[in-house]
Formats: structure tokens, C-alpha cells, sequence
């Protein structure tokens, strides 16, 4: 029904998470309402991204240089290195201003469930850096799940006796939250991890 | 913070419509995990799109041909026409399959506090079109809107004593919506366009 041209840019909208038939539709027409400049622009944007897009050679973070905006920043606290997932969290954080110190991209968390193992998720390269460097403390910033737990609670262990501090995001009650609609594991947590009013 | 490449593609996702900050951001991310060829076809599919769509000749319907598929189909009822105000109507109804006579698509409706004259909607080239053709009924599928209203009553008034049936789409109550829910309008069109019952 759809001529070639727009099938084909709907197939392509599809393709991104999280778009299905309806809006990859809604999508594709409204490049119609865009100026010819704008959708070369976008073209463009598209192949630059997956040409010139790469892991930091440090840090593994994105970049499209040798080391990322991080890395080659100096003034970064040096000895605080904030460990994540994704590197989606470290342009999250970056929004937020709320951390100052490197940050460093594990390729994935250990998920033996998905056939994920600790010499899958680019350890090797994290422990050299921290061996190489001279770290205070090392921060967990993982999404509270079983493989962040397993993949925090594997690293800290090689990382005993090496007398840096270890510690992870607090789990809890988000703030604004109603007690009565947090889920019991996540209330556990937070009973738990209970802090002194002082 | 992000790398150009990044930014620029976040930039891009953001001028379609209905995408905001956060969506173009994880759009732009998940072009990261396509294949090369994937996004190639995606950049591919962008330029086509705008280079080689265009309105059909003889209805105005988006096609890559002169005539559209409706128009080059010769298995069309030629003697009923569907009047809508954007093509998206066209592939909406051949979707469902409900409508087997040709469609025109107009260039806009008239919207007097927008500028829209009724010399702005293409009108000239729907009346050629129903003087050349032996039309025996005309729809008009417009949204139910003050402009969908006028523009349905201006045409109607100049295709007067040409012996077409005109028709709208009926108004009223969606099937299996709550009669407490719908608004004031809608349910006073309903009444008055109400059906006896035979």
C-alpha cells in the first residue's frame, strides 16, 4: 500500500527501541514537513554517528576522539572513579553536575542467567586502570538488580587488601514517594540500610 | 558534553514531531546498537523519502509515480469520491479496507484565523477533477472541526444543482465509549443526527 520510499523509512523507525507500527508511521511522515537541508542533516547525523562513535581508550565511555570529554578533562577529581554499566549513565550524571570525579564503562554486568561471566564485561581493563592509578574510593552506580549486586559484590573482593574504599549507589525510597506503593524488596532495602539521625 | 555526532542525531530525532529531550536521546543511542548496513538503509530511506515522494498527479495523494496506487488501480469504484485533508486519511482508510472508491487530498482546510482561504486548499484542481469524472457521490472525511465543517459547506455550495450526492462522515458516540465521558458537542451531534431504528 505505501509507496517503497515510505515503507522503507517506517521499516527503519521500527527498527529503534521502543518504536512500533503506529508511531514509526507518525515518524516517517513527518520527515514530509522537514526542509531538504534538514533531513540531509539527519542522514548525515546517522552515519556519522556509527562511523566516527567509539569507546574511549580509557574509560570506555563514547566519544569520537582518543579519550572522551572526561578523561580529557583536567580538572577531574583523580581519585574517585564511579564504575557504570552503560555509558548513558555517565551523560546522566554529567546532566546532573552531581559527581566530579572518572568514571569508567563496564562492557555488561555479570548475568549468569544470560550466559554473562565475569571475563565477559571488560574487567581486565577496569583492574589495570585501578592498578595503574590511584584511586581513594571505587563507586558502584548500578541499577539495583541481581546483576548489579553480583557484578559490585565480584569486583570488591578482588579488590580486597588493596585499601581502596568500595562503596555503591544507596537503594531506598525514591524521595516524593508514597511508603505504601514501594515494592517489598526495595522497603527491605531501605530497612536495612537504615541511616542514623544524627 | 556529548560528542558532536552524538548531538547532532539527538538534534535531528528532536525536530520530528512529537519527540522531546529524552526520547531523541535514547533513539539516537539505540542507532548505536544497528548494524552498519541497518543504519545505512535508514540514512538511504531518509533521502528517498524526501527526494522521491510527491503528490499524485491527478489526486494529490504522496506516491513515487505519477499516478498513485489508488489511481493507477483499475478496480476502483470511479464513481464515489472520499475527500480527505491529508494523505495519512488515504492510507488510514485502505488500511481497514473499508472504502473502495477513489479519494482526493486537499492541500489543508479553510481556517480563516489561520489564513487558510478556500483558494489555499487546492480546490481548483478537486473541482477540474469532479467536472472531468462522472461522479455519482462525494465524502467528505474530514476531522469533525469548525474547518472540516466549513470546508465541507463551501464545497457543497459550489457542487450545488450538479445532481452528486454530498455526505460527511457521521458524527457521534465511538463504539464502546461511556456516554458520561463524551464531550458536550459530541453527544449534541449525536442526538441530533440520530438514526431511527428500523
Amino acid at each position: 500500500m505505501y509507496p517503497d520510499s515510505i515503507k522503507n523509512l517506517i521499516e527503519s523507525f521500527k527498527s529503534l527501541q521502543g518504536i512500533g507500527s503506529k508511531t514509526a508511521e507518525r515518524l516517517a511522515f513527518s520527515i514530509l514537513d522537514l526542509e531538504d537541508e534538514q533531513v540531509e542533516f539527519f542522514a548525515n547525523s546517522l552515519t556519522e554517528m556509527k562511523e566516527k562513535i567509539h569507546k574511549c581508550k580509557e574509560c570506555n565511555n563514547l566519544t569520537d576522539n582518543d579519550l572522551c570529554f572526561i578523561c580529557s578533562d583536567p580538572g577531574r577529581d583523580e581519585h574517585v572513579l564511579c564504575v557504570v554499566d552503560d555509558s548513558k549513565s555517565v551523560f546522566l550524571f554529567e546532566k546532573l553536575g552531581i559527581f566530579h570525579g572518572k568514571y569508567h564503562v563496564l562492557d555488561a554486568l555479570i548475568s549468569p542467567l544470560e550466559g554473562i561471566n565475569p571475563e565477559d564485561i571488560g574487567i581486565d581493563k577496569l583492574l589495570k586502570r585501578i592498578e595503574d592509578n590511584h584511586f581513594d574510593e571505587i563507586i558502584f552506580a548500578f541499577k539495583p538488580s541481581i546483576e548489579g549486586e553480583t557484578t559490585s559484590l565480584y569486583i570488591k573482593r578482588i579488590l580486597d587488601g588493596l585499601n581502596i574504599k568500595v562503596s555503591r549507589l544507596a537503594s531506598g525510597i525514591p524521595i516524593g514517594a508514597d511508603i505504601e506503593y514501594i515494592d517489598s524488596l526495595t522497603l527491605e532495602r531501605a530497612l536495612n540500610d537504615r541511616k542514623s539521625i544524627e
